[in-house]
């Protein structure tokens, strides 16, 4: 039997008909109902040689081959088909799952960066480990059960950040990411939560999902728009203050930088408040440049992101299924497996796109 | 009446008399006992143009005028002379004194920023606020006072790295805040100890104040050593794991950046553990660049250092007192005011010395 898949390979996107995957032991055969989009497959497609250096050097991880085969894809809602050797069964199949984007094999697969015999999502089918299951209740939507995994790496970026019920946060930047942080954010009570972005349909978004002031960076600086917040909130729980800035008077909060490009974190190393908390949840994947001493002066934390754990997964879809965690307005498209190749290049336009759902 | 005192101007140090400084309303004139030399003070002379712009820049503050005379000098021992009106001289005329490096005006001055009217300590007298003045306890030496200050930095940056007992911090670089970070570590049981640096001199003075593996980089790397230590140790309390390195097998920890030169940074996000903090206390002065990718792909936490609180200080000084922080070690000369300028001049060879004390 086979299947239709969309294959990477030499930085270039594919329909091709691929051989059914066989589960192995502790494995389930499951058919996608529903796969997202993520910012990351854009920068495999577009900064694959990069992103295979800084896994390699950084993680000692070798993601993939350029000149192999690829099946991306890891925000997936799937269908249990049949098991492999060895499994309990416990979820019957049929049973509507999600998983954490790994099969736990001896030598670990990270999920939407193998090739055909272990793919990805922009597939009809995939394998997942039984243990890694988790059902999907059944008033979730297939296409709203993928958004578990963003705003699991969300949940874990606010989680990283810190923040009790008095900050101010601040995101830089509205895409797929900063729009679940706000999300989040605002599911939390935490406020009121600034946001920029130079795209007024994300702009409008981020409105639509919580963000209390939300700017253009053409025209307001969302650093001054921040202080102008924090200045006229309630809050009352300030943060460590250093004998540098004794008379600051400004509130130290989180800012979430969602952008991932060059010179974003010295863009906020300069406008945020002393002894503010970065939480970098933009990939910028090429070399950057900043002066270490703006973020001496200010006491600064830096706190990288890029995943989660697996209790914040199972959070996040138990958050989107009893409806603390609104998450309809993310979905802007729908799309069939022959048209990814299309719809990555529409993600390119901001305007166009935030989270395309590809159903196969 | 006149004074010695050192002056910077236009980068040079000279040795000037200047007239006594006037204390104003809640202030003390001093005599100062004793003054260490920062790494601070050597930036100033050395890149003063760029610390300017920094300070400016980041935090909204012109610390000193490149042309205007400038009295370094914020690390010190006091005896106090007499006090200005308004004051409660809780303390008698001839108490010996320290302080954090304020004085409590309605425009506050940082002391050792200031000119010849609000002297730092590189000069015969100096004003400090009554508020701010902590007694020193009569066992305790004058020039082992004055390292109050630079302890009480080490102090503030073991605090923002959160370590427990079960950590294995890595110290890069043993210059006199390394050597401080190693001895505030030891102090509080934390180790084993991994530290680094090029000078054989300051490898012995690490091992002297307790640092349990002291490598050379030309000829080992931290990172590897650190890793044997640290797989070797009996920790037992594991920091927090994300999916990216489900087999990673590294006990994330603490990593001290005590050198501040351009490069460091990506070097320990390269040889870092997975998860690991990073306290950044060098004082790196021009642009830096790194791949903001080995952060994120790692999840590290950078958490930038300058300063401390009045707290940490008054502890520095008291553990200092109590004899729990043994720093006599950290001394390598005594110098007269007159021979500042040549002393600047000796701090650039890490082999000949690492604290100089001025004994105006």
């Amino acid at each position: 039997m086979s299947m239709k898949a969309v294959v990477m390979i030499n930085s270039g996107l594919e329909v091709v008909e691929a051989p059914l995957p066989q589960p192995g032991p502790g494995e389930a055969l499951v058919k996608v109902l529903a796969a997202g989009i993520c910012g990351s497959d854009l920068h495999c497609v577009t900064h694959g040689a990069q992103l295979l250096d800084s896994a390699k050097e950084a993680a000692g991880v070798e993601l993939f081959k350029l000149d192999e085969p690829v099946v991306l894809g890891h925000e997936f809602c799937a269908e249990i088909v049949e098991y492999g050797p060895g499994c309990r069964e416990t979820l019957a199949p049929g049973s509507r799952v999600v998983s954490v984007p790994f099969l736990l094999r001896p030598e670990p697969v990270t999920l939407g960066f193998g090739g055909p015999g272990t793919p990805g999502a922009y597939a009809e089918y995939m394998l997942l480990s039984e243990d890694l299951l988790v059902p999907v209740p059944d008033h979730v939507p297939d296409d709203i059960a993928t958004l578990a995994e963003p705003l699991a790496v969300a949940l874990h970026a606010v989680n990283r950040g810190g923040l009790g019920p008095d900050d101010v946060p601040l995101v830089i930047g509205c895409g797929p990411i900063g729009l679940a942080v706000i999300a989040v954010l605002k599911m939390r009570g935490i406020g009121p939560i600034v946001a920029s972005d130079f795209s007024p349909s994300r702009r409008a978004m981020a409105t639509a999902l919580g963000a209390d002031v939300v700017v253009d960076p053409r025209e307001t600086s969302p650093y001054e728009s921040w202080q102008e917040v924090a200045a006229s909130s309630d809050a009352t729980k300030w943060g460590r203050q250093t004998p540098m800035f004794p008379g600051a008077g400004l509130r130290p909060s989180v800012v979430f930088e969602c952008v991932g490009v060059p010179g974003i974190i010295q863009q906020i190393l300069a406008g945020a408040a002393p002894c503010s908390k970065v939480v970098v949840a933009g990939l910028c994947m090429v070399q950057d440049s900043f002066y270490p001493s703006f973020a001496i002066m200010k006491e600064i934390d830096l706190a990288f992101c890029i995943s989660y754990t697996p209790e914040e997964f199972a959070q996040a879809l138990g958050h989107i299924a009893s409806g603390e965690l609104q998450v309809e307005a993310f979905i802007t498209s729908r799309v069939a497996l022959d048209d990814v190749p299309e719809a990555f290049a529409r993600l390119a336009d901001p305007e166009k796109d935030a989270k395309i759902i590809v159903l196969p």
